[in-house]
């Protein structure tokens, strides 16, 4: 039989490039307007990164997407957070109701925030007992995070919620590229030390309990992962298939970005990395897929908060590529 | 006779202490916020930034204000910029006529843009052979900085606009925390290889023709600096009075920032720095007075354009602060 990866796997597989003609049309404008060349550094690579991977000379940010994957984790049963379980149900209500941080972000910045529920009332397995799903659940996860970007936002934000999910996510990153729970864990919504210690513990005994089965990336995420990670690594598949470009949160949702970058490191290039989270681990995952993050701000809030930030640069080196006059049209000597 | 500096000497020391009660009250609210505590990092740091400085336990930011000054200099008769000196005066026309980055970021995110030209048809001096300015010139040239901020914007980012002016700042650096021209010059609007050395040369060049009149910040800053330097310190010295809070652009802002800085630390407390620029020299001067800039994206544009940023993200964490929901009022279970 067929493993239930295998679509996937293909579609790893598939990396259409980037579009390098639509590129050189965004230097071209660039080179026009009123600045010194190159002088707007990153805004005006973001710029660039949007029309490589929309394939459009003039990208555009008419409908930017941040989108939510919630999921619960039976690792939660080791005592691994400092909030309860059902702060993820609660919190989702409070994305919705817009009192959460990431609801006002988009509030005030006018992004289109939608918050996905992956069966919260049926957390993943207990990952330092079982596994987190079978395959075919995990397949199909990866198939619903695929399916839930298909409104085609032009840019998308990935972020996530799950009470738990930073010990899930601590034990994705060490079965990828070795070392140990304490290697990978942190303080996730601010456990103690006793807490940082139960997390280092949990994730070394899932580590155990899985070896042998840990062999390939899906795997990996199969055994170890949360459905809201598994929905983030099929909305990253599925935007790079739809020329939507990805804009990726923090220690969390980079987990899916390595699952993907594990099966075959072109898949990512679509990605961009919002900020380097607070939470211990997260610079070191960065550094071992070669990425550089955009922000440095000290957060750790996960649900999109640092790609939501990332967006707003975005949408303003985009709004000023498309207004800022050309040295032509404004009457100012370039260059002599 | 007293000198023409007395007043401002004065009123760098004159440095009132910011309102920790404010920031107690604004501690006090984030902690009931519906998100794990310190988990927004520098987000909540700015918040406090401001209820410090405003002496406010709920900022605001009502009416922030983008204020740019922009001066011709006479260090460009050495060959020191990739523009011509007539830059200046047509990109101020391009702030007002909203053709500038900083004239979109400003539209985009609904801060206010104030341009201040400082007699742009006379330039200061050659530094490299006379005086930028003399003592009178300058102090009155601080004092224009001072009443140009008297609107009462509730914060306020500086930044500049001046053909050559990273030579002159340069100098300044030099000429406060010592080393060569070569130590501080960079490419400025980008100057090739040539240019560089030219820019190094017309720093040491001032420095030793001004040798012996370097005594103190102020003579300096008359000596070498450019007149959008010595307004900027008078608007970085009325903010401190008025409460308003600061935020400092790139390269040549905080070169205004560091002569006060060399008069009397303290009398920066309330300037927050944007970002990193990408002008060589700006992260040394930034790490010589112990301060730790916001953002790192390669920008080197001035004009304002990095504190805009800087802004923006003050906008939003204070929106943030402001909106979110507690604990309490979204039904959201607290830390366990």
């Amino acid at each position: 039989m067929a493993s239930p990866f295998a679509d996937i796997v293909d579609l790893l597989n598939i990396t259409p490039p980037g579009d390098e003609f639509a590129v050189e049309r965004v230097k071209e404008r660039d080179r026009k307007l009123t600045k010194p060349p190159g002088s707007l550094g990153e805004l005006e690579r973001l710029v660039e990164f949007l029309a490589r991977w929309q394939g459009k000379a003039k990208p555009t940010m008419d409908s930017p997407m941040v989108a939510i994957f919630a999921g619960n984790h039976g690792v939660t049963e080791q005592g691994v957070s400092a909030f309860p379980r059902a702060v993820t149900a609660q919190m989702v209500a409070n994305f919705t109701a817009g009192g959460a941080a990431i609801s006002q972000i988009c509030q005030l910045h006018e992004l289109n925030l939608r918050v996905f529920e992956l069966a919260l009332e049926v957390p993943t397995g207990d990952i330092t007992r079982a596994a987190a799903m079978d395959d075919r659940m995990c397949a199909a996860t990866v198939a619903y995070g695929m399916e839930a970007i298909a409104g085609k936002p032009d840019v998308i934000a990935i972020g996530e919620m799950g009470i738990g999910n930073t010990t899930v996510a601590a034990a994705i990153y060490a079965a990828l590229f070795g070392g140990t729970g304490a290697d990978w864990v942190g303080r996730g919504t601010g456990v103690d030390d006793a807490g940082l210690k139960r997390k280092a513990d949990a994730v070394d005994r899932a580590l155990a309990r899985h070896a042998g089965e840990l062999g390939d990336p899906l795997a990996v995420l199969a055994r170890l992962g949360g459905r809201e990670i598994a929905a983030m690594l099929g909305a990253i598949i599925a935007a790079r298939a739809q020329k939507t470009p990805v804009i990726v949160d923090g220690f969390v949702a980079t987990a899916a970005a390595a699952v993907a970058h594990a099966a075959n490191p072109a898949s990512i290039d679509h990605c961009v990395f919002a900020h380097t989270s607070a939470e211990h681990g997260h610079a070191r995952a960065l550094a071992a897929m070669g990425k550089t993050p955009l922000l440095d701000l000290g957060m750790r809030l996960g649900e999109g908060t640092g790609a939501a930030l990332a967006m707003v640069l975005a949408k303003t080196a985009l709004h000023l590529h498309r207004n800022m006059a050309t040295f032509e049209s404004a009457g100012v000597s370039d260059k002599s």
